[in-house]
């Protein structure tokens, strides 16, 4: 066994001096991903049932649907931007980074079920499942954030892994930013259940904007700032 | 933080300089996302529910479905075209671009929620959900050619991101096209809501027959042509 | 607008001839679309409502489930096969071909819809609805065969689209086969509707497989061969 | 027929010699399929029918859900770990190798069916049913390691398919873990049947941790070391 561990290190080291664009599988299967979870949302647009001539008060009646909805798919977004934004800067990816990453993918994927619990509270639910629902949302907003951080910690310390000219510290203020975010979305989930479920809410669709606006894929407000120049 | 603002704003000259394929990622999660709408739809074929010996009966029953089916696959499938149409002259994205981009996926998304609305209200609703639910795919129709208007209009500003010799006029003319699509929905909304029902559901039909023979893709016509000279 | 076309016309010539991968999107799409198809057949494999104690029999009860899940997946599995052999002789694709492309594609999807027919009918329709059922697949086989014989009707027409080495001979061949297939389901289907439902599903259970072991994709075979001599 | 059979012959010779990423369709397909089965996973995740106020215990009475969501994603991911530690090995595929791959993918889709059958179980059967559906589980554990015995078993028979600088041996150990993977399955559904449910279920948990620590993406671990020699 040892000796086919030996020959199977050999080939290793062969084969990978001729790739380049190992990043390629986990672009492709986690563009897949977000594709399928920000499609997944759209499931949760069911036709309401309703009698003969009631389909559009139903329809009405279903608003806090489509608002999460719209939340939701902003967040996944960002998320994606966020991810395209990162992965932009590595030049090759280990099982760490791949473990990472299908920690962040893991994470996004829990979306459309909060999603749907929090539109389902405030469809059906009383107060406390409202409280309930804006809990959880807020959760899985914290795991993903700290899915972030582990994945910018990852690269922040494996600088082998990253592009000619990307800086070790360009990971480190990611990891600031994603450390934050575990934070907010802890603040949101407070809020929700001790104060007031629509603050909360506010907070939740508030805070895909913020890093939607300000995250590293504000390399283009600065290039297009670079091209008036 | 400023300190490393800066050094990431050193990053992004750097990587850039090196990477032309920059809308590979926009365009290989935008195909997922097409694929999974257009499969989605099939998703309300459902298999009726009926009596042993009825099931002849309820499929032929549910031919709405089949028709709101092949609709909004030409639909989608027309979508797909003018994407592949317009990110074949794009050389590289921006977030701008990204965002535009994302909010056309969003309004293609909703299409088998419409769609569903539709069959449903033809099977089992009366007049007036008929109607509620051809205005509501006419929005739809209105929200993504306005996403269209948003994506078009950004790119003729942004000569920057376009291929060589593409010029800006093809995006001003794409943008009149996507400006007709609006009042066309609108149009087809309104003779849903206040004159016919069925006449609507022609014109959502004939829509995207029109955009198909005649959008940006037309170039695979004027190829052969030219292939024949 | 003529002048605006009139650019239009200059921009095509500049871009294609800086383009190879033109099909890069259609292989995208369609794979995304195929992969999506194939794994939405697994939706049917329903977990069945039974009381607690009784899950096992239930289990074993769905089995023509598992024969039409297994079924179905090797047609799409074929299917997938047949698209990869043919667009590797594909070099550059027009909107015909997009089209009789997305033809190929809308008659797949509608797979897993009759495949749950065909299940639903032998589980808990009678007679009657399994002849409506296998009828059904078999309209679907007779779509899916026609949409082939379009595709390589379309190929053996425009050699210009072709790679280089590739005969208008091939896809006169294939177009042949295609025909066969149209001219096979139709009989599993007259064979199921007149005679024998069990005697059809074996046909249709076969039919993929013939189409798998002798279809394009034969050159896996042929090379292996070579490689011995 | 054999003459187009001969011109056939041509064309595969002619075009192969261009083609070298002959892989990259079947790559593209397999991530697609990993993607969508690994975020079917999370429709399992229903939101619980509850009575206004009862959200929070229908929430946490169906913990067994969230168990088997972490433990099939954690199985799909160590299979697409696999999936790419193997096909960066390999140069060209053909038929044969499509088929044990598309093996491979036929197994892995049947992992949600399974996961939601122990979940059901756990929640709703009685003892007889956690049987049943841990062994259901163990017998998809068993074809999925059976598949990858195939595929490795036919890779190490085909060299020519394989990257310059990949041994045979590499393969024949793979092998081995593959047939290692379909006994203890066997064992792991053998315990949940004679045994105890608890501790099978323990052992379906900690099989995907072993392999994916284990596997041939093992040298993301052996390139660190590496590098900080």
């Amino acid at each position: 066994m040892a000796a086919g561990r030996d020959s199977e290190d050999v080939d290793e080291v062969e084969i990978e001096a001729g790739l380049r664009s190992d990043t390629a599988r986990a672009i492709g299967f986690s563009d897949a991903v977000f594709a399928i979870v920000i499609t997944l949302l759209v499931l949760d647009l069911r036709v309401p049932e309703s009698a003969p001539g009631g389909m559009l008060h139903s329809l009405l009646d279903q608003w806090p649907v489509y608002l999460a909805y719209v939340t939701s798919y902003l967040y996944v977004a960002v998320n994606w931007l966020n991810h395209k934004g990162t992965f932009h800067r590595v030049r090759c990816a280990d099982r760490g980074l791949h473990w990472a990453n299908l920690g962040v993918l893991f994470s996004v994927a829990l979306l459309p079920f909060v999603t749907a619990l929090v539109s389902r509270a405030v469809e059906k639910g009383d107060a406390f499942d409202e409280r309930v629902a804006v809990a959880a949302y807020a959760v899985v907003g914290i795991v993903l954030s700290a899915a972030w951080l582990w994945l910018y910690h990852y690269l922040s310390r494996h600088r082998e892994l990253l592009q000619a000219g990307v800086t070790a510290r360009f990971f480190e203020a990611e990891r600031i930013r994603a450390a934050l975010g575990v934070v907010a979305y802890a603040i949101a989930g407070a809020v929700g259940w001790w104060v007031s479920v629509p603050v909360a809410l506010v907070v939740l669709l508030l805070l895909p904007l913020f890093y939607g606006l300000t995250s590293n894929g504000s390399y283009g407000l600065l290039r297009r700032l670079r091209h008036r120049r």
